[in-house]
């Protein structure tokens, strides 16, 4: 966000408890503090014309709190925060909205989980309430024996889900703006164990699904308060239908790709949103696709990155490097991209990135 | 560069004689002192793996004291930047490898300037060796009635070159890598009072004259030491010759288009060059154009942009605002570009750019 907001004039200052955190170098200046310390946010917000967030870890009733003691504002509004932040609020709120949405349940006990999963059906997704991220806090149930180690494995209030038998996750980053509100071209994403490793752009479906998945993230958007980028995360059910997944009240990773991709980035985009400029087009300059590097290793360690020269050394590969000092198994320490030349296709640009990630490893 | 670097995991560290300079919000630090002053660039030298400099009035000497007292390298070479600095050299150097340049000849006194004359002919430029920079120091000399006061005017050694009768400007952005060597697509650039207004790339010209171009540019590239971009002014004269104007050692205004209009932009071509990384692709997205935004006040003040608003309300126009805290008339604040949609060509985007230019206004 940092890169995208200096051509427009617009400094970021940013608060987050890990000193020198990966935005440092591309910030006017780092508040180090954690997420709910309220005297952090108030020195911010006492420094800024409209205070944002990009982790769902923030805390609504701080910021809130913040914004009126200081007059300052919080795009999106914290209340969409809180709504998002509880898997079931959230849920319950798209689907009286008129969002589809997988059949769920609330659970507090094993004795909830049981008669919801005879009503929902085996398999079924047992999910923390809260907290939550790449798949933490998701407990898959595939039967009656797995109810009562499930329920204590998440160890709180939770939700259960349907198992969606699922044809193609798709993404949509959405933006509400000031009184207008737009989407970006639908993406694929392609998740193992819960973590997203490739986003494809355009999504390979019909143009009928495409459409109908950027209808329901405009529901979405609807539902939501503020403005600010959503990243809305679906489901392409074996008969075509859309399912909401999650929503993320912020850019998403499945939204990177926007970088070299579109004429705005996701990053732009949030930024004009938040400080009411106009909103920039969503158009595709380019087929694109982007994956993720995940840490392959066993223990926490410093990071340093080999096989980085295969990337650079390939004609419209963009190696994004997050600046994270540290890495362990499956974290997110950058991403690759690759647009299109006005000739290849989604399918070889994605056997491109494969290559070029499988080429990088953090093992000496 | 810093917008450029930190994807790459590069971080920058600036040296620069005002505070808060318009590099600082997206780069690790900054320290203040001054181009020549050795204990500033001693200090960078000593937490940095490779220095380089965007600004001729860097020092080669200090420069090449700290390389080697520091043994952190210097891109490109000091002896470079030694040549380049005086135009007399400059061209003498050039010359001598076989790269056309327009007549010249050195002036040290009215007398030598009435002799140069009465062989190139009127009208000549007289130009300063050293210290010019957009038109400044430059002193057209249209007949004998001219000499005294050009030279009063210039004050010191100077070289006066035929007046070249130049049917278009153009620029090629150079780079020189570890053993590679590449230039991006020809720019057409349009200058008013010897300052650079317009950015039009490809060059309207035919791509006789466009590979004419290269060929000098890479020829050019040939006589220069060390790695980094090179900003090559040329001219394209009524008989389709192409002459040198201008060498940068460094990413150059008139390759500003390149950050949305080529996969790699010349900012991230200079820093991949002096790293020694490869060289990025310098294939083109679209056509592309750009308009720089210039003080339009008599006097310095603090620099308000009025207009910004039709910019940020426009698809694919990209504001790139410097940062710079005052204004003064001609003062280079920023630029705008416009990337074509894959169906406009450059006269179209040029018209467009222009009306969203003359929409600016530092004038409340």
């Amino acid at each position: 966000m940092g890169e995208a907001a200096a051509p427009l004039g617009v400094e970021l200052v940013v608060a987050d408890p890990t000193p020198d955190c990966p935005a440092t170098p591309v910030v006017r200046d780092q508040l180090v503090g954690d997420f709910d310390d309220e005297e952090t946010f108030r020195r911010l917000a006492e420094r800024a014309d409209v205070l944002t967030y990009e982790i769902e870890l923030a805390d609504p009733d701080v910021l809130e709190r913040v914004a009126e003691e200081t007059g300052t504002p919080v795009h999106p509004d914290p209340e969409t925060l809180r709504t998002i932040e509880d898997k079931l609020v959230q849920k319950r709120r798209l689907s009286e909205a008129g969002v589809p949405v997988p059949a769920f349940r609330a659970v507090e006990t094993a004795e909830d989980l049981r008669e919801a999963c005879e009503e929902l059906g085996y398999p079924a997704m047992l999910k923390a309430r809260t907290g939550g991220y790449d798949g933490r806090g998701n407990v898959p149930v595939s039967g009656p024996e797995d109810i009562e180690a499930a329920v204590d494995d998440v160890a709180g209030p939770a939700m259960v889900e349907e198992m969606v038998d699922f044809e193609r996750e798709l993404a949509v980053m959405g933006c509400r703006g000031d009184g207008e509100r737009d989407t970006f071209p639908v993406t694929e994403t392609i998740h193992e164990e819960e973590i997203l490793r490739e986003s494809v752009a355009p999504a390979r479906a019909s143009e009928a699904v495409r459409d109908r998945a950027r209808e329901v993230a405009l529901d979405v958007l609807d539902v939501m308060d503020g403005r600010g980028v959503f990243g809305i995360e679906l489901f392409q059910t074996a008969d075509d239908e859309i399912l909401l997944n999650e929503i993320a009240p912020r850019p998403h990773n499945s939204g990177h790709w926007t970088i070299e991709g579109c004429h705005t980035s996701q990053f732009e985009q949030h930024v004009r949103a938040v400080l009411g400029m106009p909103l920039g087009t969503t158009e595709q300059r380019d087929p694109t696709v982007s994956t993720n590097i995940l840490g392959d290793v066993d223990e926490r360690q410093p990071a340093v990155l080999y096989g980085d020269d295969a990337v650079f050394d390939t004609d419209r590969a963009h190696l994004h490097w997050y600046g994270k000092h540290e890495v362990y198994e499956l974290r997110k320490m950058g991403h690759v991209t690759m647009p299109g030349d006005g000739e290849r296709d989604v399918d070889e640009l994605l056997a491109d990135v494969r290559e070029l990630r499988d080429g990088l490893t953090f093992r000496d």
